[in-house]
């Protein structure tokens, strides 16, 4: 039948390149594209056909041509800095190192943070590959000037540890003070059900490592 | 900051848009715009930038602009008709009722299949307004010049099985058998580990309601 195989075609790109996305695989992909594409279709519904795979296609275009990394932090930003770094309140004396816009969208969502960010991209990961080199983090010690502390506001994992090492180590021959995270109880968490580690960690609050 | 509330704008219309997704809440639709635009911004690693979300993004409107639902069956199809409805060996006399595009294309990748197909893009669910003027189920009497068998291809849960009687009352005035698929042991299945209503149902194969 003339134009099948260029239908299978622009169907397998299309979940191709849904199955790229994290965390959503082969059949989840397939789902989602078909979900897509009988929406586009030809009405079946008395509401009509929407056009929810191009307005989709279109906040992809719009959002990645408008949107860049900050210069100085590597946050989303519009301009060249983005609008934490750019905004004169903020405290430059204290800067936090995030894994990624994740983080720190949940620390300005808190906030109870006034200071400026880094975002690293990422996490060290020997064992899949991913370096220093990988991750925006050699730009870090140009980033110093009016710094007074350095946050490392890691996961409590062994990624996190790791990454968290090699920056204070990184540090170390700077003016600067740095600290991770205080590990401890959570918000309303419960001490009788918290495990022994959570626990044995739980006594200090913010660990001055230099 | 100039352009900030801009930015901000970009970000959110493309989470909303990937929030609208089935099975993709808020948190992810996040996760997933942030891994795109930061794919999409300039270098952090020496991989460079991707062109991940704009590749995503032509895609989506590739697909949605060159695809259509057939006419006859209302598969996703580049012409008038499906590549299936198109193709003159198969069995005009068996119709296959699904309730989906992911259902459809299962049974065509079983292979066991050489009968046509009818989509009804949903199936009734009185509980969430669901009714049958919102599917592909008007239509399903007119396609049954051919068709000696229609096969109630449905899930064995409650909206399938409420869509199946549906159809099969509307069909009950019709020269057509009606049957639904054997319910069972599935291929692999162990008897020790099946639940009683499987097992209640595994002494029937394909039942004929009328």
């Amino acid at each position: 039948v003339q134009g099948s195989g260029q239908g299978e075609a622009l169907i397998e790109r299309l979940v191709g390149e849904l199955a790229r996305l994290p965390g959503i695989g082969q059949r989840t992909a397939s789902r989602l594209a078909y979900f897509l594409l009988t929406r586009s279709c030809a009405a079946i519904s008395p509401q009509g056909a929407t056009r929810q795979a191009e307005d989709l296609a279109q906040a992809l275009v719009d959002a990645s041509r408008g949107i860049r990394l900050c210069v100085t932090c590597a946050n989303l930003a519009v301009a060249e800095q983005c609008r934490i770094c750019a905004d004169p309140r903020r405290d430059r004396g204290l800067l936090c190192v995030v894994e990624g816009i994740a983080e720190l969208r949940a620390f300005e969502a808190s906030g109870g943070y006034r200071g400026i960010y880094y975002v690293l991209h990422g996490v060290l990961n020997p064992l899949e590959g991913v370096g220093p080199d990988d991750l925006n983090m050699t730009h870090l010690c140009s980033r110093l000037r009016d710094v007074e502390e350095v946050v490392l506001a890691l996961n409590a994992d062994v990624e996190g540890d790791t990454t968290a090492l090699y920056i204070a180590k990184m540090l170390r021959d700077h003016e600067v003070r740095v600290s991770r995270l205080a590990t401890g109880i959570p918000m309303g968490g419960e001490l009788e059900y918290m495990d022994a580690g959570t626990l044995a960690r739980a006594l200090t609050e913010r660990r001055v490592l230099h």
